[in-house]
Order: C-alpha cells, then sequence, then structure tokens
C-alpha cells in the first residue's frame, strides 16, 4: 500500500469499457479507478475498493456516471506535410483526368515540394493544427510517418517536427517512410534511391528521430525486393518495422514484414490466405484503414472474417493524409470501420486503443488496468458501443493523459 | 443611405463565397459586408466600398482573412426522438438478422416507442444536444420532421419540442411526418391510418406547428395512392409538401408530389427520366442523403448527372434519424456528397445553403446578397473547397446569426 503522503487519485462513478478480461468491453458497469503520477494502480468495480486503499486516496473525482475508455491511439498518420491537396480534390470531380491534375501539379509529388520548400516552423503549425482536432476527440498517442521529403534532410525535417509535437502533452511515435515515392531526382532510378534512403538511416537513427522504418510495397511504389533491402537496413540498426502492405494489390509484402516480425502490416483489402497465416504466425498486427478506402471509393474489402478466425489483432487508424485520407477524426474511423468493414463496434474500439498500442510496439497502454498508463477518455455516453454508431459527433468530455485531466 | 444613428456593422478582411452571380463560388477574394440589425444591407469589394456607406457603419469587425459563406442550413432531420439505436447497430454487426433486431425491440418501432414514453422535456434535453453539434459546425437553420409520434398527442409533442429549439437562436422549420410508418395500433389498416393522420392536421396546423407536410411513399411505407391522400390533406390547408421518395425503389412518387408543387423531392437513389422531367417542370428541389446512403450501404446512386443536366437544384442534407443515419455533421455531408454522389465541393456547399434554403421554401437566406438574412459562417479555411476535402474536421471559427456573432 502507499504512505498517506501520495498523490493517488480516484476517479469513481465511471462506466468503465476497460478492454481487459473476459466481460464484453471489459465491461465494469460501478467502476473507480486510482491514478498516481502517469500510472493506473487500481481498476476495479468500486464495491471492491479495501480501506487501506481508499486510505491512500488524496483527492477524488466524480465523474458523474461517463463511460470511460482507453485514451485513443492512432498508429498509422502521416500528419507532417506542407500544402492541400483540397484543389486536387475539387479538379477531380470537376472531371479532370489524373493526367491534367498531374499536369497542374497535383498528386504526392505536390505534397511533397510543398514539404520541402516549408520551413520547420511552418510544417510545425500546420501539424500541430491538425493534431488539436485528433486531441480534441481523445487521441493520447500517436504515431506520424515520414515520407514527403524524400531527402537526407527533409526527411529529418518532418521527423524533428513530429517528435515536437509531443511538446502538446502526447506521445509521438515516428516511423520512417522514406520509402514511400520515388523523389524527382531519382526518376527512373528506384534502386539508386532506395540505397540512399537506407544510407540515410543510421544517422536519422543517432539524432533520436525514428522509432519504427515503414515502407509502401506496391505496384506504384516499391517492389518486394526493394522493401526487402529497406527492412534489412532497419535490423541492422535493431529497429521494428511495418509495412503499406497489399492495398491494390497482393504483393505478398504482408508475408515479408513477417519474417522481419513487423509490428504491423497496414491497409491490406487485397491480403490472401498466405498474408494472413504470416500475421498469425508473427502475432503482427493488421492496421485497416477505413478512411483510405472510402475516400479512394476502393470496393475491394479487407478479409475481416478471415483475419478474426485466425486471431490476428485488428487495429484502425485515420491514415491522415492529404491525398487518400484527409480526415482528422479516429471516431469516424470506428464509424467506417463497423459499417464499411463490419467490425463490430468492440472491435473498432479496441482498435484504436489496445490492438493500437501493439501496432505501436507499445505494451504500457490500450487497457485500463494497473500498470498501465493513465491515458484515458471520459465519454458523455450511455454505453461504449454509442462511439461507433454515430458519424460526425464528438461526445468527448475530458482526456486525461499520464493522470492529469485535460481539456 | 443611412442615418449616422444606424447599427450597421462592417465585417472586413473577409474571403467570401456568396454563392451569387456568375463566378464559381461567387468569389469575392478582397470582400466586405454591411449587416444592420438581422440583415445583410451590403456585400462587395471591400475597394468598392463609397464614402457614404463607410460613414454609415457603426462598427467594424476584421475577419483577419478568413473564409466566409452563408450559413449552413440542415433540410432534412427527425432530430427529435426518445431512445438509442445504438444497441441495434451493435447487434446487427455481430450477426443478429432483423427479425432477431426485432423481437429484441429494434427497427423503427422502438423509436416510436420510446418517444410516445418521453416526457416533452426529456425529449427537448435530448434534440437540444444533439442540435448543438450541428450549431457548432455553423447550422443556422434547420427542419425538423415528426414522425416518430404515430398520434396526435405525440405528433404535437414532437412539433413542439421542434418549435421550443428556435429558443436556441435559429431558425426551425417544422414538417408534419405522421406518414412515416404505420403504428402498432393499426397493424393490417394502413388505410384507416391515413384517414386519422390527415384528421390530425387542421389541429396541429392550428396549433402553429406544422411549416410542411412530408410522407414516406415506398414499398415499405405507404403508396402513391395514400401519399397523395395527405398531400390533398395538406393542399386544404394551403401547407406546401415534400416526400421521401424513391430511396430503395422507383414508385413514381416524385411525379407525384411534383403535381403538388412540393418544395422537395428526398433520397431520390431509385428516380427515373420521368422524375427529373416533373422536378425539373415543377422547380422542385432534389434533396440527396449521402449520410444515409452510406449508413445502409446502398449501391444504387442518385441521377446526379441527370440533376445536373435538368438543371434540378440540389440540396444535400443530414437526415439525422435514429435508424439510417445517425450523423450530427453537415459538413460530413458535404465529404460525402461529392465522394459518393460525385457532386463538385461547389456544389456540395450550395447544396447546404442556396437549395437548402429552396428546399424550405424561404426566400430570405442562402447566398450572400443585399436584402437577405444576416446568417453566416466564418471558417479557419484557405478556400470553401476545403469544406468538402476534409472529412471529421470542423473549421468553424464563428458563426453570425441575424447579425449577432455566437459562438
Ligand atoms: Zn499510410
Ligand atoms: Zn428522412
Amino acid at each position: 500500500m502507499n504512505s498517506s503522503g501520495s498523490k493517488r487519485t480516484l476517479w469513481h462513478n465511471a462506466r468503465l469499457a476497460t478492454l481487459a478480461g473476459d466481460q464484453p468491453w471489459g465491461w465494469l458497469p460501478q467502476g473507480a479507478l486510482i491514478t498516481e503520477g502517469e500510472q493506473i494502480v487500481w481498476v476495479g468495480e468500486a464495491s471492491q475498493l479495501s480501506p487501506e486503499l481508499s486510505a491512500s486516496i488524496a483527492q477524488q473525482r466524480d465523474l458523474g456516471g461517463a463511460v470511460v475508455t482507453p485514451g485513443l491511439i492512432d498508429c498509422h498518420t502521416h500528419l507532417v506535410y506542407g500544402g492541400s491537396r483540397a484543389h486536387e480534390f475539387e479538379l477531380r470531380l470537376q472531371g479532370a483526368s489524373y493526367e491534367e491534375i498531374a499536369r497542374a501539379g497535383g498528386g504526392i509529388r505536390s505534397s511533397v515540394a510543398a514539404t520541402r520548400e516549408a520551413g520547420e516552423h511552418e510544417l510545425y503549425a500546420l501539424a500541430a493544427q491538425r493534431l488539436q482536432t485528433l486531441l480534441a476527440e481523445g487521441v493520447t498517442t500517436i504515431e506520424v510517418k515520414s515520407g514527403y521529403g524524400l531527402s537526407q534532410a527533409a526527411e529529418a525535417k518532418m521527423l524533428r517536427v513530429a517528435r515536437r509535437l509531443a511538446g502538446l502533452g502526447l506521445e509521438v511515435r515516428t516511423t520512417y517512410l522514406g520509402a514511400h515515392a520515388l523523389p524527382p531526382e531519382y526518376q527512373g532510378r528506384p534502386d539508386a534511391y532506395v540505397k540512399a534512403l537506407c544510407d540515410w538511416l543510421p544517422e536519422l537513427k543517432r539524432e533520436g528521430l525514428v522509432d519504427a522504418v515503414d515502407a509502401f510495397c506496391e505496384g506504384i511504389g516499391f517492389t518486394p525486393a526493394q522493401t526487402r533491402q529497406v527492412f534489412e537496413a532497419a535490423r541492422a540498426l535493431e529497429l521494428p518495422v511495418k509495412l503499406h502492405a497489399e492495398q491494390l494489390s497482393d504483393q505478398g509484402g504482408t508475408q515479408l514484414a513477417c519474417e522481419f516480425g513487423a509490428l504491423s502490416c497496414d491497409h491490406l483489402e487485397y491480403l490472401g490466405e498466405a498474408g494472413i497465416r504470416a500475421l498469425q504466425a508473427s502475432g503482427t498486427v493488421a492496421v485497416l484503414l477505413p478512411g483510405a478506402y472510402y475516400f479512394l471509393r476502393e470496393t475491394k474489402l479487407p478479409p475481416v472474417q478471415a483475419l478474426r478466425e485466425a486471431g490476428v489483432p485488428i487495429a484502425i487508424a485515420t491514415d491522415h493524409n492529404p491525398g487518400t485520407s484527409p480526415t482528422l477524426s479516429l471516431l469516424l474511423m470506428l464509424n467506417m470501420a463497423c459499417t464499411l468493414f463490419r467490425l463490430t463496434p468492440e472491435e473498432a474500439l479496441r482498435g484504436v486503443t489496445q490492438h493500437a498500442a501493439r501496432a505501436l510496439g507499445l505494451a504500457d497502454r490500450g487497457q485500463l488496468v494497473a500498470g498501465q498508463r493513465a491515458d484515458f477518455c471520459i465519454w458523455d455516453i450511455a454505453h461504449p458501443n454509442e462511439l461507433a454508431y454515430y458519424f460526425g459527433r464528438n461526445p468527448l468530455r475530458h482526456t486525461v493523459r499520464g493522470g492529469q485531466l485535460r481539456n
């Protein structure tokens, strides 16, 4: 137990979706939790609170019967970039062809050019504004990828900006995605570019900018052989890997990534049987990105039922990016995961908490259990299934990050 | 001109999407507008401001280059109801059949039962909370339908609640939708119910509760012949009509509604050539509801290109309701109208302003022009196309309703 000089806080009169234990939602309808510093030290039914525990509490907060879930985790974003693609979106809806848009300076190259041009200060301001929208919905941990710089300096700039976002009071995991697209100066020389981006990695890591390494393995991206080179560079530095895999075709990228013990494979609309078996064997998380599926009007659904049957953990993320998923609502992704991909509301919530944490290699969050970080959301709803049922509604009352009540 | 004792306000340093005139968006990039009381009295390029006009201004507001659009109008909602259907949503995703859900008390009947049971105070509190979400996105006028009461007393209760919502500082138009579904006590006797709901109308109108009359003309709703009876009852009282038409099949409801000079026909996925010609001839607005299309995973698209070519005004609305469109974001509907229905961003914005006003028979709003109500939105964006491009992001800085700055 704890001396009376502790700073323990009791959060009570709460309906907890702990996501732990055997009950659906890990549901504790008369729940309470105790935090100390940045940690959860006790979770349970209020009636189980022992006299010793009660005596250790320095302050109490009555949550008025609100629903509490783990803090939301957006485990796949491209939040740092310059420019906007709203004009390109408009042109396309006015009937412009892809070539016309490319000629008008659209496509990923426009984001690369704008990101290279933007100063670090400007990039930070843009990303911080985007992040505020995510924070207002209860996001407490976020992953941010590089991949619009595509030179050592510009990739480093993006990753520094991502790191700085942690100053807004959440945890940021950075992912090096040099293998996102071929920069114009390497046109026709993809192998030379892959060698270069691998050569940049040691210094980026030395600067403390890289938590994981990712690539875009696709017909219009990088080949499995090129992806393997990127992963080998990561392995040499003991960096975990992830992969944009099987989004538009089945390249077998998932099997490759699992060979390297990938934290996650992301998108997966075209994932086949062999890929599912690989995920199952390596314990890799399947990250589904319904925002991109919706925005691109895809029709090939990821194999949710097969993933479920194989016991593969499924995470959900915004994939926020200017070209294929300009969304800033992780709650909307819960609804889209249910409506479009037929996840259950509980699977969707686990996808943005428990399994999203695992997709980032973070064992200290994602559920409401003793020993985990005190990151949680307090919602104005009667049941957690409402988080997935509504679309375009934010019932967040408060977020607690590291034991501190925010907004 | 105006005496110096006026209360005129100049809103300047604004980028105006007036939606008036021949330019795309009615764009005035160096715009200003002058309001007096609840009205707009002048709109133009700041440089065109005459000395006399300038002399008439009592106060100024610098909008810092923000984009200004007309206030948003949600012209089709079922905002007043009791209960939630989140559990039904969850059951369905867990694999429950429609019969199992009906046996568990789900479906529209559960909303009717909960609405009948709820006190007027409770219904108001629930609807007001929903409305706050719409207001926070810049909605300044809303339509609210009855249709979960299905008895004279319960329909009147719903409509009184809708009227009371105007106390939150926006205009509310009420629509009587007694012909929404068959109540349990009329099971097997639809004609008797249609007669009853028509008989209730004169008193509901006398109480000042009805601005328009609507019906659900569909295989699972009411027949064209029954719909005609409802419209005749409306015509006898000089009430304008609207129709839930051609959502799941082509019933010819649109032609029927246009025969009665309907303000709007709504949904229209299955609208055929004859319906389009009828809309064109009667000047009726086509209200598209992408939220319901999305949530129901429909695949039949409304005939947008044919409507466009016929010059039929297209409006967009949330169709907020607990069964088929639990959304509270009109901005998200802009994105869905573009992404799913292929409207342009400008068409989508006109759909929630100019054409939505017309769908409600309101000639005094929907554009930024002298003589219209001073209802407008001030947005933190660089261009109005961003309103449709993002999904799950609210860049509203302020709303002005009736000349008053809100939130
Ligand atoms: Zn991505
Ligand atoms: Zn409706």
